[in-house]
């Protein structure tokens, strides 16, 4: 159950203290152009250490493709991908093997599975969510080639939130600052706010918007798989994510039907439009046409750098202090892994949608 | 791609002006017994026309059995059912053959698959819902063997509340009032909310809350397939549903970890279980033994009796005014709704993780 | 796990003795129109009773729709259908509740679930097949618009064997005679091997040979998704099939690889073709263009009118004998379950082969 | 569509000459102890230049795994693996790239891809089958604690046939001739034969005859899933495979129901048996607890070192003369692979059958 979508598929591997972190990228359409340069920088837009408010840990990840690639092309064929880890600090986690940490996975992988490997968060660290950024970044080549474009950004850092509209923002700019929020003025606010999070040892929570643009009409299945089901899916897949809601969300119910229908128009080319887009493109769960946008929801971090209580596997009270190196506030690095996330729903939507007419 | 789960699974057909709804289930374990008055019981509180806050399209809504029981027993064979649809006036809709409502999936379905059954909504219809809610009730029976039960109510309607946590509230009163809070003082409020949007002609929406008790903790997988990964996918399946949060959700991203990190402490009788549940009963994707709680945002249904301005399919505008009998609010028959779909995924969790250990 | 297919996907129920067999057909492309006639005459080759060398069981065998048609044609929505049972004689196994049929699935089914409807194999009947008729009635209706044709018949029956290759045989006259075999004279022959098998109250295996036409260049994917391996399983999965073969088979492993390789050429008008088919249509997994061609081998019915010891399930030695109405030979009828087999594999990987590009 | 299996699974990657093969093994159970001596000497049973009557590619063939281990023990997430190619003789596959090569999936491929990697048959090379042998050791390190053992040979070569039944055999001598077929006597036919078709550059076909013992009663679904249409398709997914039975097979179409239905008795201890094997171990798609036995029908790889016609891809007349280094018979070196497929399908079976009852 470490595959994601239906014909576009990723099947991951790989834990935090390993040797490797990886997977397999099935279904990938021939002939999409490899730009290496490009898959590498997403990959470092998730990097640690790229920034003073991101963990220290540094990791060169590097990918190495080992198949599925002839002559620079995609060939059709499952695409290996492997990326070594190299900068584990293993001994920090010695003191963690028999405890378990609050509001972290140890004790629900330890009850569950009887076995398993502590170190780092093991399977649990998003540490391989590296995975999928590097399907992600193939899957943003592929949806280009159909005028597809996936973007997200931070919009709230603990009460600190851009108030503005995503329509008003230019999503240009939120490679600009270290928080990936192109509100300028906002995102210095939720730099400080993370800096002085950090200086106490805590977390931060937040949000992060993401915008698809470019979606033809037609994408998604009635009833169970509605496109929007499948992005929650995806989202509420990342690590730390609490929630989802797209278009209005739950905002929205507060909202009369009168207020918030989205009313058609035609064209002068002869399209049909809408005048708002409430909806957040996505009607009777296929996509519209107009742009879908979503946001989603990350709760603070678990590993806190200061002193808790919990119990060990044999439920008898210790304190942890946790060692380690780990973000403050993820939403930063967490941005490229939503728009991976997403655009691999989008493209796994599009090439199932190829399979309704005959 | 009409089907939902992976080992208790329900494959549902039907529209809203057709035949019958109906589905299959699949994968239902066998020897539970079929108590057919609790599952017509669960039918009747979704049913339209059962008070006077809900959509007065009558129908019996009575479910028959096809296969997979014998001798008042599951079989472990999938399960057949029909429900004769048989209140249908389908003239109400002549007018919309050719146009297409705002917000409504009209736009999408058409051109997607360029010929729609288009009387009622046809399959967008959330007449299509009554099947899971047969699904739901057989999953509830089999949940209710292991001791896990599941109950959903509403939470808001437009913007009234209720400010109390699901722990302060006594959840056998869900039942005593149409429009199924527990909050009796709340629920006086929301209804009369509903009769004054009703008697506009218009709609509103609201959020449902629910609560799963009893979970074993090991439920869900690592990386994608996380429990509440799939309870968001379910929950976003159901007509109108806008967004999902479980545990602190959405306002837990103004937190920091210090605040909401759920301690961990040993009972006397040797179990481990947490001073607080701010995750929502989900640890790493897999869950915790604590109670699992979410809540689901419903928009605004989209059919007003109102005179809404639209276009027709050559784009060309026109003005639309709904007749057919629908709902002001969809809350109080989303109810049942919400808790099948839980009830489907717990239990195809539960049986999925079984296959964990040889 | 009553769902056969990945976009073009039946799920089907229904025991035996039930009130009726049926299922849901999902994927199945819009548009198609519903020619009612010819999906009834399809059931027709199947039904029992139908000539002097099948079972008398009489059904009428009338198929119901219940969803996913508009204006007579289908909308891409699921079929939702049923076939009610009506010629029952359930006290014919009265005397078999407690006892295991030798050769039958009684046992593995008691064993397996625990609680089973023993009445007329329940599930492990081949009434079941009747939904997958009804299926792949609608397949063929969809492949015909691709220019797809499959026709299947008896080649075997016990040691009478057809010795013509299908290219030699008017496969127009399959329907002549009631065994479905074209050669008409060997048609003879099984009819009065199956005459005096059944006088004798026992039972005859066969052969049918199955033939598909016009199957486009690319269906099918590599390593496990093989077309010929989707086949198989298709063929395995009707009741009574111990074996499959396509191209040379097994007979094949005789020869040299320069003796059955097939040589390509180039046709006047720029195609490339082969001069011989050996490979049955199909090169690594993926169609070639030239027809496929596969057998399939039916083991004779377990159920024989003459007395068989066997056990009761308290493994106590019981003489059984059999009541029921049954097949001596169930080639003739397997006949159009082999074809709506093969329909369904070749829609679904054609629908399959749409999301290779992009 | 490169994953087998639903619960434990094997997704493949991988191309002849690329960098590397591998796969990602899913659902593992957690605390197999990882006997990586056993894991390489199956990997040493399909390796290339093993004998005289393999091809002498050398390859090291070496598994690294990445993930899922931890002390010595699968800990039940993903296990990553790679093996390194390094005997690539690519440029022996320059001439080929633009022409097909006879009976191989060259032109299959380029017509559905477009672009592919031509080099030694690219994905459709054998070499892929690496990845299953290291699945299909740990399903049989797996499959080993619960008493399910596996083994196959080579039963025929050309026209060299072992009479003798399994049951009449004694298994443990597989491993004593190069041919890996436990009748010694006809082993020295069967090298004979292969060392002959060597001498003249020509390939010929064979038989593998498999057997699964200890198989507890229960795996395997009704209707599709039945436990043989799940093995058939995994042999078919094996290059050069044209054909499956199991039981008795296409040989037994020739019987009568009264001579080969298989009689129960109740044992001493309270077992339920039959007296004979004739279904091969499955009623009804379901296992029985006897052996599960079948035959796979292997044809003459096609590559052969004789020139051969053949056209290129604008469908011009060329002759082709491979150079390369290949097989004259696979049938030694696939027992292995035959023996990895079924244990994969036995596992994952058997797993599955853990979710039936609640």
């Amino acid at each position: 159950m470490n595959t994601f979508g239906n014909i576009f598929r990723l099947t991951s591997f790989g834990e935090s203290h390993g040797e490797a972190v990886g997977g397999v990228i099935d279904g990938c359409p021939p002939g999409i152009s490899m730009d290496l340069e490009f898959i590498q920088a997403e990959l470092d837009r998730r990097k640690p250490g790229q920034s003073s408010i991101t963990t220290p840990r540094k990791e060169s990840d590097k990918v190495e493709f080992l198949s599925g690639i002839f002559e620079g092309k995609t060939t059709g064929v499952p695409i290996g991908f492997i990326i070594r880890n190299n900068n584990q600090h293993s001994a920090d986690y010695d003191n963690m093997k028999d405890l378990y940490r609050p509001s972290h996975a140890d004790y629900t992988y330890q009850t569950k599975y009887g076995h398993r490997d502590h170190r780092g968060g093991g399977r649990s660290s998003a540490r391989e969510t590296i995975s999928r950024c590097v399907a992600g970044a193939l899957a943003k080549l592929a949806l280009k080639e159909i005028g597809i474009d996936i973007k997200a950004y931070t919009s709230q850092v603990g009460s600190v939130r851009v108030s503005k509209a995503y329509t008003e923002l230019d999503l240009n700019k939120i490679e600009s600052t270290p928080v990936r929020c192109p509100d300028l003025d906002v995102a210095q606010e939720m730099i400080k706010l993370i800096h002085e999070v950090k200086s106490t040892g805590d977390t931060i929570g937040g949000i992060i918007t993401c915008v698809c643009t470019g979606v033809p009409v037609g994408l998604g299945a009635p009833v169970f798989n509605k496109l929007h089901a499948a992005m929650a899916a995806a989202m509420l897949g990342i690590n730390a994510v609490k929630g989802f809601e797209y278009g209005l969300g739950f905002e929205g119910v507060q909202h009369r039907g009168s207020e918030i229908n989205d009313i058609f128009y035609g064209t002068e080319d002869g399209k049909i439009k809408t005048k708002t887009n409430h909806s957040g493109g996505i009607q009777g769960g296929i996509s519209s046409g107009e742009d879908i946008y979503f946001r989603v929801a990350f709760k603070p971090v678990a590993t806190i750098l200061m002193e808790q209580e919990t119990v060990d596997k044999s439920g008898k009270d210790v304190v942890l202090k946790a060692k380690g190196r780990h973000d403050s506030c993820v939403l930063p690095r967490a941005v490229p892994i939503v728009e991976a996330m997403a655009a691999m729903t989008i493209l796994d939507f599009y090439l199932l949608n190829k399979t309704v007419h005959i």
